[in-house]
């Protein structure tokens, strides 16, 4: 059985089970006050150039979203995203959990547009009654998007110079961010860490057993972060674990090595589709290819292959999702081919 | 340099991270929908004799207790707790910050005392302004305590009695459960499965690197439960991280093997110091020890042993904790024994 | 200077005041324990025709929503509305603040539409990955809506049966009820009984200073509502105070006796600028008119009528709001009439 | 039936009736955008000899609380009070519905003392653990206590000292201010404006329907604090109404002339049952006297007067509440002496 269906359906990277396994029974303080921390922390601002940073290690992505923003806002205001933001369809109501508003502009192509930014803080802003709304209070982007879409260098800098210019902290959503720094891209980390506020790196999808990693770029993590962390229940014990898997992740640029592969797989398989004559969704420049099957040739495919449905496309079309990760081999995306 | 300081100061036991290891390049679906997760979720239920339990796995101890109340909990509920329950003083107000309010009783010897309990509740309904007042609508005790005491059968029975009388679910906290179950004690993982509504068997503390493992005792998982985890940020993508640890620790009894020297080596500890004069804050059967010890003893101490500093007992002494692990050894509590 | 600037700028219709004077001086237990509440909520269970109905006086318009819909949903669920609906656009994030997603459907005519909410549910609980997405637990409508417009009878039931097809409560938001129930409609308080589970009369936008009257249709106010309300700091302690209010506005009909002129001279208002070219940004039948004024009247405007700023409409006009009240007069219409 | 029950138990006092009567028919913006409002926030201004001060006025005591609790805390910060705090027994949990603890220290005679005060916050910052504990945020007082009792200008000014040592703004609970301010006292109204951060005139136990007026006494309202009032469902459209009454209650010093002979009125039935022999729970100096009756006394009592039960005292004796308010009169008081 072929295994597309997602990103997080294997373990860990092997370097990162082998770090955890040597560093095992070295014995060190818990809640993040040990010397892997540190380390994977410098590690990291090292690599996006950012040496006024503040690093933290969370757990998942929807947990990482929620304590960011729950602790940059300020009780009357809301983060805007675009529609297809993950805060604002797949966390189950995270965000309004910590008692804030998701504020949401249509997407385009899976992207928040700068224009479109501007315009809903300046509506915001010119309307009589916007003491009784909620505030535009920071900006929530994912890169890659929800649709494997990526952001250019100037469409970042764009949404950093409204988000700037209208005191919105940036908030970048980088759970599979090792697939788009690895993409055919004009983005790289040292710019996001220039363009954002605070961003995180994502490690569940990107070689890690589960971590996520925080930046705030510039000196400007909340004041007891800590508190605020452990207050939704975001904590663990042993800061180690997530710690030590960046740690590895960050040696030697293993991050970026075990990603680029899987991209370039994900657009050999883009490539190959096309040429055999399917329809895509979008286009797709990351991991994730969002491909338009005949209803009529799923049950075959289910038989070989573990895909995710995504939504039915018309009568007699569906789009699925199809997905690489470091763990797929160019073997599977052959075998892959031949089915489709 | 000795480390006594607590027992998350390690990685995890080697037999789960050669499980992990082992099952590492196997695909499986996320969120808990895996072969792993069931399998281990049966051990626990043939473990604790439980045939229509839930069980759910989760990250952390704080992340555990908020998730597990606030989805028990009507708006209008508080939780009752001792007054030095986790709940009440070190989790950064988690509950609060789901919106219920910690009701606390007195403790005796770091437990909670039936009737008190009793006591408490018959109080608020026999306040004329109840309803202007926190419903106790639940309980939660840890087994052991925050100070390493165990209650008795008897006393869970007679809690567990208070609870039923008044439609109150009784929650236990394990974040320690392992070196409860196997110290000089009545009471069976059967019997905490039998007496509560919901408990959680810690792994963090007890061999995994992170987990710990949520037993909806009698098929009473809240509607909706895995979206209420989401919500609240405690869903990881890589369920298997979790269960697999649990399926480790719950093959061939490990769980209690693995804890049970610990906790005799505390007791020969503890008796060793007792010999040696030293006078303890209470008296523990467990993995935690806590003694008092002269202020000027501190420095020499400190730079040979990694111990807890709990609080000042008088102008010339000072309560330290020393909490043994798995990963202690023999060997290392003779040298601290010999330190001391 | 004329005022149309909304419809609660006066105080109180005089009979209104005249009640609160006359049992001013007859002592009575507060927290609507008194016979006034009493009086009034049978007053209002008779003109609905709903014998089994509960009846709660609370203060305010957004208190009452965020209050009823608190209690209502569980936690994992949202309330649908229009993306005009007062409690997505104008209530501060109120609903939020309890934790909770407004779910949005555009509006059609200031409107939800019975198949669009339709479609919302059934895609929802189509999407494979909805135990991750916020659960439509009850559904919000206004009548008359934000933009003075009405539902009619027929439209009503299929939301209504909707609703009761996918189990959500349905709540009506009556702040204007009174220029709804006496508008040109065919649609009465007894059908809004019938058709809605819980839905609130308007107090302070329809004759009283202050005060809304919930009404839970079928016996079905949530278990210890009142604790919650405390909870929400929504409970007076002179329950008197709103019961009064009500009581006179449902003695001998006042409460439609009052809003039917109101409408009428909204609908004069309406017709006369009509005839005089002006345009509409939509068709309200009740006691608030949108309409679309050149931006070069406006200073000659203001000098001489108070009356609401809404949006802009193109570079030359913008869409202003006149609303009656039970205080306008005939002659004040006239005069604005003259003047526009 | 003579009525002791409480002081909210009758409507207004006649000015206050009367100046809403006057008014009534006068226009004005709503949500506080009023000349009414701006003329009782002068008022209350001169009175409190603070020029700097910001008042808004809001509706009840216990949304008064929450308000101003919940926009003065960070997230990670609770509010400490005294044990029998209102904000901590009688509220329905109020505040921890905003995700904020009450941290308590027992209370001395009704009251918070300023040594326990001080001790509270430097042992929670001793404590090594002390990131994972809610944060000592701001400091809750009532004045009159819940008990009846008064602090001392000295003993306010020690605890304002030990707050502003610690950075934790100063809140006075004045829902009976009234009845504190004409008590036998050194403390004035100028003396708590100069003493706290924020305090609120309790209007509705003082001669009011509703009201509370919130003053922030050095221009230290949280930004967007309107926003914030509005999220909770606190703001009401008819802004008039309560600033009206205060606008009465602050015209030539109606607010203390109409408490002082309430509190007189309670000094002489307080003296008269002590002539009798009566015992009381404890020394109250204002309009609540707490006094212990034989239980067998109690049924003809209840036929004769409506006072209220507060708990058991023994098993022959209970603590009743009798209190006087702003409508009491010399007959009534001499009446309940002959009685009792």
């Amino acid at each position: 059985m072929l295994f597309f269906e997602n990103d997080y359906g294997y373990g860990a990277h092997p370097k990162v089970l082998e770090h955890l396994a040597q560093t095992n029974m070295e014995p060190v303080s818990g809640y993040g006050n040990d010397k892997f921390t540190a380390s994977a922390a410098e590690k990291i601002k090292a690599a996006a150039d950012c040496p006024d940073a503040q690093v933290y290690f969370l757990t998942g992505g929807t947990q990482t979203n929620m304590v960011v923003i729950d602790t940059l806002l300020r009780p009357y205001e809301g983060v805007v995203a675009s529609s297809c933001g993950h805060v604002n369809t797949h966390e189950a109501g995270a965000i309004e959990s910590t008692g804030h508003k998701v504020l949401t502009v249509p997407h385009k192509n899976g992207k928040l547009d700068a224009d479109d930014l501007r315009e809903y803080v300046q509506t915001f802003y010119a309307d009589a009654s916007h003491d009784h709304m909620v505030f535009p209070g920071m900006v929530y982007i994912s890169h890659p998007s929800e649709y494997g879409t990526l952001y250019t260098r100037n469409e970042l800098e764009r949404i950093s110079a409204v988000c700037r210019e209208f005191s919105m902290p940036l908030f970048l959503d980088g759970a599979r961010l090792g697939y788009g720094l690895t993409a055919d891209t004009d983005v790289t980390l040292q710019d996001i860490a220039k363009l954002t506020d605070v961003f995180y790196i994502g490690g569940t999808k990107c070689g890690a057993l589960c971590g996520e990693a925080v930046v705030f770029t510039h000196g400007n993590m909340p004041k007891q972060f800590v508190t605020m962390v452990k207050r939704r229940g975001a904590m663990i014990a042993k800061g180690r674990l997530n710690a030590l898997q960046f740690d590895a992740l960050f040696t030697d640029g293993l991050y970026e090595k075990i990603c680029a592969p899987a991209v370039k797989l994900a657009i050999k398989l883009r490539d190959g589709l096309k040429a055999k004559g399917y329809r895509f969704a979008l286009e797709s420049p990351t991991n994730q290819q969002f491909i338009i099957v005949e209803n009529s040739r799923l049950p075959e495919l289910q038989s070989k292959v573990v895909y995710s449905f995504i939504e039915k496309y018309d009568a007699e079309h569906t789009v699925i999702r199809l997905a690489t990760s470091w763990a797929t081999t160019e073997e599977q995306v052959d075998e892959l081919l031949s089915i489709l």
